[in-house]
């Protein structure tokens, strides 16, 4: 989920393209000669395969196998973290690769298990069933063909906007918040202690720091090799296949030295031969119970995969569509919970590599899910001395990167607003839960709009000495008189904010006796609702009342219209005026507020 | 609650006062030197009692006797309806009017039982005790305590602006299906039937449909003689106490011909004496039971109030104060609570009667408080042959004036999204609830909103030939230029939306190969939070790619805060112009885009 802050992220990082051909007016998403037309619009694949260009191949298979050496130890990885054997992480990307493959809009974007809707998973279907428990992988595929099922009804309903609602103070927070919660799960595993199944963070560190004097020392030494690796390679050689490394590195270790008889736990048997397709049970109750988890991981595996999508469409001018997106998105979970998967999606760190890698098509998506079908049928019992701290330590440093403390404070000096949507995220997530810690951010984030809304901007307007511009007395060097007062609110006129524009103009005539006219510049009035119809009436019926004319300049198209549908005035048509020097010259000509005098300066430059 | 349409209502109306001195200039809230200090800000009498102007004594007189002629019978009928004891509707609105009358700041606000609290008393208790229990009268006691309480909180946390979340077709919606609840609940009295207790409208429609055959004549020829009085009188005798004539009358024609041993339902014993303090029982269970009724009852019962004392303040240049308001009503519910009654209000109908009658110092109010207290006391007796049926014909007529269906049909002429929420509300509040009807209304509206914000409307800008303002395309006479695209969007630039800005400058350029630069004109861009910060940069970013400009005119203060404080583009300064033209002359100067050529008519004059 970080993707969306769009700045330089802390993994691999797509490369720049340069030049004008990158330019994003290519690829609107409507109306071009370019759009895929008949089948192909609804399987791409259709598109590209036919006229597949050779020069691409190399790119393609290149990449393929670099995401293959990446997502064998993160599949089972991130299994792990979802509660399911690791296995099925594979078996989750293989399927899921090749149903995104024939439908989805991206050349580059790699699905398969991610740590956060992996964290999701395992915290949503705590509710109904405890990891181990022999019903619990039955349970995590029939989520992922919920999740799936939902994001087909989204995409097929056009509902892709609704991503919208994710802004980016609510994301940041939910992302660092869940990469905390992911990598304090994992730190049972680096320290191979049980702790059994602590509830929530703060349960979880008490647990631990009881369990503390049980403590591994072996697993903890290889736990601390295998991070200090990762960081390392991270840091100095990205374009390794780090993990496969230290997976290797750590069976390695283990069959030679006997680690597994001194206190290391190990995968044992890991089974081998490719996923069948099987329906889990369902029931109305579970499918209930499961419903608001579906929804949540939904949203949030869409979000990531087309955020991700969207920031290397700018470079390649893949025609990303959100809505084909949603689409390919829920077919390859309803596949990869079809055959015995778990919930997936459009990851970062992959999407990343892929790009760079050389993937323009699909297809290195389907070289990826080759090697990945090898080593299901023919590698794992190599994974029967894997040790699980190993896992875990890959867990663990791919999502410390996701905690940005950098955004948040940026966030907060950008808008204080917006800094305590990330804050209120970023606590609800990490101390009430994952999924209504998200869920409050969203509610949250849409108070404060509507807050931030109800209070707009107004202010006093005067002419900007030396133009016939009219701005903020406050900012401007500005002319104004003692009988027209001029104002302007800043937003849409609706029925939370009426009463500010009533006081503002109320406390102006108050404050100036000799006033005779009020002028609302209305060039910022961008909407106008049935309450702010009524309340722009009777305000003017009072002020009439008062012997005080209302005019308003620089109507909006769309506010002029309901004020015409509201019939309100019979004279509005003489009190609206295209600019409001029209308007000043309307109620006091010659007015030094109306015109330019022979003694202004006209070099006037502020911003 | 209908009087918020500020249109002419279909009861009393208050006088119109002309001239200017009814100028509501002089009415502002704040820094005028009318406004009260030390303790009299917090007990408004105070202010008004020592220098009572005895020119006011006549009408203040005249006034509270008017009001009490017509509040014996309603808080009689209001009392039935909210399932109390006919005498404690008079019990509660004469402490309820000492209470306002020492704490409010409206000279002419009539509080006491109105129609709508008394529904949401009784469909609240609904749940938690019975009409006809003995304990019923002390929990709807302490319900108004409670809603005295909260009033009482809201109005020392300022949070008087809270209602401004209720926009006028909530209002309307929710006014017009409470009244054909109300008017429904007492079809049961008109007809002298027992239904038992139905839950909700359609349960009540049919209990009625299958007891239609035991409907008692009598009673239904003196409900039917009650109404058509009722009606006449408030159409054609305003000034008359039309009610009070219809009880003396129900009560001489029962006592004289024995109605009450043919068929028709009286109050028989009503007790004498003032009311007396008592606390009711209460325990956490009932309190958070109740809680929730309380607090839709303290949002509704302030509305109804302020709105009232609003337009009543505009004739008479009283400061109402929605803060102290809060308090005022607050302290009345308590006192009511206090001495057995139950939640009231400032109602509509009696503060226009009031007003029109001379009140205008709360002494009014404590003349119509000191009749009431001379009826209980010796007139009870009386109303022992007092027909039920009466009451009810009160209650209809009362309440089937506040629906509105004019104002519904110029609500959806006016803005359909308005229309829409106004059905949502009068639909859910008619058929799933009163008090879930009202918070389903508030948030679907807010939700109208949202979506409305986050679609904003976004036009292509040209200059307006003859003139030096740029203007939407599609409804002015504009030039425009082949290389230059000036777009606008209307409204904050905020989560939700940034997408639709995104897509709209990549649809202009895809459309227009030649763009070197493209001008957002953001003199309706109202707002900007970190999204659309980050969105603006990114777009400039990939622009720039494209090797086109990006630059932004009339960028509003607080925008132009937000930007700086980002620190996107060193450029940033360079990229802003103080108007559209300014822009224009620095992208492409001497373009027909920026200076009004030769040739063009300067006469355009289009709205």
């Amino acid at each position: 989920m970080a993707v969306v802050t769009e700045r330089p992220g802390d993994g691999a990082q797509p490369a720049a393209a340069g030049g004008r051909s990158a330019s994003p007016s290519r690829s609107a998403h409507q109306g071009r000669p370019g759009r895929p037309r008949g089948l192909a619009r609804f399987v791409p694949a259709l598109g590209w395969a036919p006229g597949y260009p050779r020069d691409r191949l190399r790119g393609d298979v290149t990449a393929g196998l670099t995401v293959a050496v990446m997502l064998i130890p993160q599949g089972m990885a991130y299994a792990t973290l979802a509660g399911m054997p690791p296995v099925t992480g594979l078996y989750a990307a293989m399927v899921g690769i090749v149903a995104y493959a024939l439908l989805g809009t991206s050349g580059s974007l790699a699905v398969g298990p991610v740590a956060i809707t992996s964290l999701l998973t395992v915290e949503g279907l705590a509710r109904v069933v405890t990891p181990g428990d022999p019903a619990y992988p039955a349970i995590a595929a029939l989520l992922a063909m919920m999740v799936g099922g939902l994001l087909l009804v989204l995409g097929l309903a056009r509902l892709g906007v609704l991503v919208n609602l994710l802004s980016h103070p609510v994301i940041s927070g939910f992302t660092s918040a869940a990469a905390i919660v992911i990598a304090l799960s994992q730190v049972k595993d680096l320290l191979g202690v049980d702790i059994g199944r602590p509830d929530g963070v703060v349960d979880t560190v008490r647990a631990l720091a009881e369990n503390l004097g049980d403590t591994s020392v072996v697993t903890l030494v290889v736990g601390a090799l295998a991070i200090a690796t990762l960081v390392a390679g991270r840091r100095y050689a990205r374009r390794w296949p780090t993990a496969l490394v230290v997976v290797v590195a750590g069976i390695l270790a283990t069959w030679g030295l006997s680690l597994h008889e001194r206190g290391i736990a190990v995968l044992r048997d890991v089974p081998s031969g490719l996923p069948t397709p099987a329906l889990p049970e369902m029931s109305t109750g579970l499918l209930g119970d499961l419903a608001p988890v579906a929804l949540t991981i939904a949203i949030v595996a869409f979000a990531e995969g087309i955020s991700v999508a969207k920031a290397i469409a700018r470079k390649t001018r893949d025609d990303v569509d959100a809505n084909q997106e949603l689409i390919a998105t829920g077919a390859a979970n309803a596949a990869a919970g079809a055959f015995s998967g778990f919930p997936i999606a459009g990851g970062f760190s992959r999407t990343a590599v892929n790009f760079q890698a050389g993937a323009r098509t699909p297809l290195a998506s389907l070289i990826t899910a080759g090697v990945l079908a090898v080593a299901a049928l023919w590698l794992t019992p190599l994974f029967y001395y894997l040790p699980k701290v190993v896992l875990a330590a890959i867990v663990v440093v791919a999502v410390l990167g996701l905690v940005d403390v950098r955004d948040a404070l940026e966030t907060f000096r950008l808008r204080r607003s917006d800094g305590a949507t990330l804050a209120v995220t970023f606590l609800a997530t990490l101390l009430i839960g994952v999924e209504p810690g998200l869920a409050i951010g969203v509610v949250f984030s849409l108070a404060v709009f509507v807050w931030r809304s109800s209070n707009p901007h107004a202010t006093e307007v005067g002419r900007v000495v030396g133009t016939t511009e009219y701005r903020n007395v406050d900012r401007w060097p500005t002319r104004t008189a003692d009988d027209v007062a001029v104002l302007r609110v800043d937003g849409p006129l609706f029925f939370a904010n009426t009463k500010r524009l009533e006081d503002r103009v109320q406390a102006t005539v108050a404050d100036r006796p000799d006033v005779r006219a009020v002028i609302l510049d209305a060039s910022a009035t961008t909407d106008i609702d049935a309450s702010g119809a009524h309340a722009l009436h009777e305000l003017a019926t009072d002020l009439d009342a008062a012997g005080i004319a209302l005019h308003l300049a620089v109507v909006r198209g769309p506010v002029r219209d309901v004020l015409a549908r509201g019939g309100y005035w019979p004279e509005l048509d003489d009190r609206m005026h295209p600019s409001v020097g029209d308007a000043c010259q309307a109620v006091a000509p010659g007015s030094v507020l109306c015109r330019v005098a022979d003694d202004e300066p006209t070099d006037v430059r502020v911003l």
